[in-house]
């Protein structure tokens, strides 16, 4: 009954034999083979036209290197208060930017209210260097919270991206399960409601180590190459980030473990909402559930063996808790079964 | 006929199966399963001493991280002036470091001459803070074109290490190569000697991507969990490569790899003695062959699908190359097949 | 009828006569002249005890360099969310520091509310890499909005740093006004509280360009000689600020000319608490006047010649301002002369 | 008999009393003034063309922020090998571009020779990430070591920057000596031959404290206010600058004052030519003269007051020095009289 995270499972079958077979032969490293070649071709089909994409080794590395490639003195980067970026990565961002800041913008669900994100941004008036500069906003999608943007709802953000010309960025940790979710093709997700960049992660979701920087506009990256190298994320045995992006991305089994992922997460869900003991802390829209129980519960789950975290409760939601109760993250993945779900009802009861 | 790179291979099947075997189950993540804290433990034996280790994800990071936890405002690190370090990391060093400068030092063989070494530090007088002041001394073994420091080179070195109070840091990332070649332990290569800490390098000797980051004094390292956050190069899934690193260190395995490598460099260096197209540029010490042809001579083993670099004459050589000579760069492996290296040698006749 | 800031006014006549002085004749440059010395000497007399003093150009320097001494990766500075330090500094303080994150405290006047101090903190678990690790608290006293530390407050703070092992910055530009207004020493108001650092301001009250970085142990500042240095810090004429210091801090001149503005502050102030048109926002406690007058006052305030800012209400005090008004600051400094301030207090009626 | 460094003067007396004049009254501060206006107004009729001029307080601050300027990931900057830079800015200019690197490139008399510059950019081929990339030529006029660049040879230099597509900096550090000796104004000095930035120095000809930083193209700066404010540069009472240059640029003083300190260097050179006891290493071309002495004799000159320093010979002059002989560098300035050059060459006999 392990929910501690999507990053507890390992990889994949198909990807772990994937890169079995890649161990063998030979190749051209740092980026240069014709594996990196195809698989990059394979992103500007998944994203329907020319991107620029960029292995690095992880989520952080990914993201800090998203802000490094947009970079401006005093510059500050918009964010939801909760974001992994601003909670979760020790500063990587702003290391990366050589000390852009990170500015966080509240709203309900996990999600940037466009208000506050207005009401922020104008607090940086054109010029006045005291304050900075605004630099990009970045959304994450699925979020933090395992809520979910609404199409509306990243377009108005977008919408102010470029009235503020500012470029704006997904952190896509969990990209594949809000795909699922919505129903929607990579495409519509990003660049046609106005992402510029994504994080495109896979690790989450089966890969042992995949994540990917997609420049929806090649001109954005023009630097990136030096900026990677630099980042010391140029991988030299490339290939083997490579090879598990082509079996992840082939016939669909991306968007396939997104889905039993996300299939596992509404189990979880109905089984909470029909718990005597737990209640369900909002819906979850994506591979995470977060669930209201009291302390002793929590105490007995985990007595029996159930792995999750006890959630700081969100900025916006200040009264979620009862005096005696814990918020408890449960996180499922490609490889959550189905048995597990089950008996972690039956313990919760 | 793949003399391209060391890295140009894949991984080894051991290694390869392990990652496979890995693939399965649940682990906690970010350096804290059982098998990050056995792999450790496997660190603290071969070096017969309690060490700290650091998984990362590319040499660079090693490199770069190893001088970011003795960094210095103003510092300088003193390395060859050949080494990967200053020629081939983009200025990842110096990004990690803030600035922190490299200095060349020149030396014959690849190798720190260390009257020049002294020179160099004597160039930043204590407290002067206009040139700044010395912070790490970098040594590279097997060095860069593929020779070897001896161990009273090595202590030489490292006196004037400690004369000066300077940390001093070995680039290992063919460490194995050496170890074979001199018949030493990993202890007596590395702390018996003086040195703090070593860049430990599996990726180019079987593994597909580990290296490890070792401080013979774990107080040296006290702040490297933050500094390899902030860096981007913690892993969420560390067991793939802390199994990597299980396999490679079982049963001799790495040591096995490295000499079959350095084995394949000397059947090469045999045939190139006996070539009347070519002659040794250097004796080869560890994985590394390096020869010089007339320009037909390489172009004609190209076309007959032999992979090399050319490589420019070292600083302290200027005068090694003929007026139609080209120098060649050939690096084996522990995946170079012995008729390869054959074949090789019939074509250069 | 100027309040615009302290650091419109120009230089005292004693120190630009002092400077005048000085330009004669040659002394050795780059901080090393006896002048240099007899100034550091008037810092261990001033803070009865043997400090480190380093000369800058700019309080933003001071403060960033005062970080920029106890940085660490992914480091944490606590300061109060309306703190110079993170609303007017461009993110030098990151800069200097490599992103080291300055983290928004609340509290009441202007002032860290220790509760609320220790709850940020407590969200940096030790050796949690992930968000981060705590660096440093800052306190700024005069506070940006013109209130003061009490000596408990302080003491308060102080026991917190001293708990969490963190170094207490203090952010002393407006340090004169807070001990006229206190009645109390350098010492008293400094390291007999638990104060560490602290950023020395003199450049608003009365010098023309002259800031000190004092340690109160001179042991942590082992680094700073290099830090300035590389900061673009380190003046070659620096007696030009030691000279502006030397006339600063004899016979008093600092005092009297901080208990001049102070008192030119209650004035305004006495004549606002008597004005039909203006309330005051709260009381002053050194140089800065804040009050609440509607949208036509502040007008016609301007259109009289009166030079002022608009301020934005503090975060802790956001039912602050009626609908149609606006809140003022006012600030006085060496340079206000009474009949500024009656003139003022006529035209605002 | 002061020939330290032209640092060790103070400020001309014109100047002196032109910052007493200034310290009344209010202005607007952070470069906002009318003050500020009107000398950036000098600016652009001192270089025939509009300009954006930064004011800034040392030398390696304008150094360190033209190249923050350019900065690109990666970058590398080339500089003569003795530049001040790279020599005597304890790793500023590394630090304000996040490690971008300084590389050297030799050249006879203290100038980069054409042929070593492009030698040494050929090293970085376009796009090969693992050297990084060429991001700047800095060139300094006068140089270190005294002499000066040919129109031509500047010509030659920016020749290559355009055809690399690299901006060129001038380090002005002693530009009105250059200006002087050559005979040319500002225009045909930087811009006329292709300099797109300059460190315009004032402080070592007569000012306390004022460099200036000026784009040519004012496109080239569209960030430097924040680039400017973020490195703790923009003083609040700029206007202390501003009127330093304002004296300085007025009826050609800083001309005149350059063109004695070069008149004071060529006497103390006339006097070196006919003694017995010194001989010159190279002809003087604005205020420095450097020569060699045998040691007795700089010891006997020390014990008569004489200040100066010992200096290193250049890399390109191993041979210069005889065995018991030492170089002196003799420093002039505006404040150098000419008693003290007589008696300095009285003295050295």
């Amino acid at each position: 009954m392990i929910f501690g995270s999507d990053n507890w499972a390992g990889a994949h079958p198909v990807i772990a034999r994937r890169l079995l077979e890649e161990s063998g032969g030979f190749s051209v490293p740092y980026g240069a083979s014709e594996l990196d070649r195809l698989v990059e071709q394979k992103f500007n089909d998944l994203f329907e036209r020319e991107v620029a994409v960029f292995f690095v080794g992880t989520g952080t590395a990914a993201n800090s290197l998203a802000l490094a490639a947009v970079n401006r003195p005093g510059g500050v980067t918009f964010c939801h208060r909760e974001a992994h970026l601003i909670e979760d990565e020790c500063g990587a961002p702003e290391f990366f930017t050589h000390g852009a800041r990170l500015a966080p913008v509240d709203g309900e669900n996990g999600k940037i209210d466009p208000r506050h994100l207005i009401a922020e941004i104008n607090r940086f008036p054109p010029g006045f260097v005291h304050s900075g500069q605004p630099m990009a906003i970045s959304i994450t999608q699925a979020t933090e919270i395992g809520t979910l943007y609404g199409t509306d709802e990243i377009a108005a953000i977008a919408n102010i991206a470029q009235q503020k010309q500012l470029p704006l960025h997904m952190d896509g940790a969990r990209f594949a399960n809000a795909l699922v979710a919505l129903n929607l093709s990579p495409a519509e997700l990003t660049w046609k409601l106005g992402v510029d960049i994504i994080s495109f992660g896979a690790t989450k979701n089966g890969c042992w180590c995949a994540e990917a920087l997609v420049f929806m506009r090649p001109e954005m990256a023009r630097d990136l190459p030096f900026i990677r190298k630099r980042a010391a994320q140029l991988f030299s045995k490339t290939r083997f980030i490579a090879c598990q992006f082509e079996a992840y991305l082939t016939d669909g089994l991306w968007l396939e473990l997104a889905r039993h992922a996300n299939d596992m997460a509404r189990c979880l869900q109905n089984g909470i909402r029909a718990s005597k003991h737990a209640r369900l802390a909002w819906p979850a829209g994506a591979n995470e559930v977060f669930c209201i129980v009291d302390k002793e519960r929590a105490e007995y789950l985990k007595q029996r063996g159930a792995i999750f975290y006890v959630w700081n409760p969100p900025h916006s939601k200040p009264e979620l808790l009862g005096e005696n109760e814990v918020l408890l993250r449960l996180v499922t993945s490609f490889a959550t079964r189905r048995r597990q779900v089950d008996q972690f009802i039956e313990i919760l009861g």
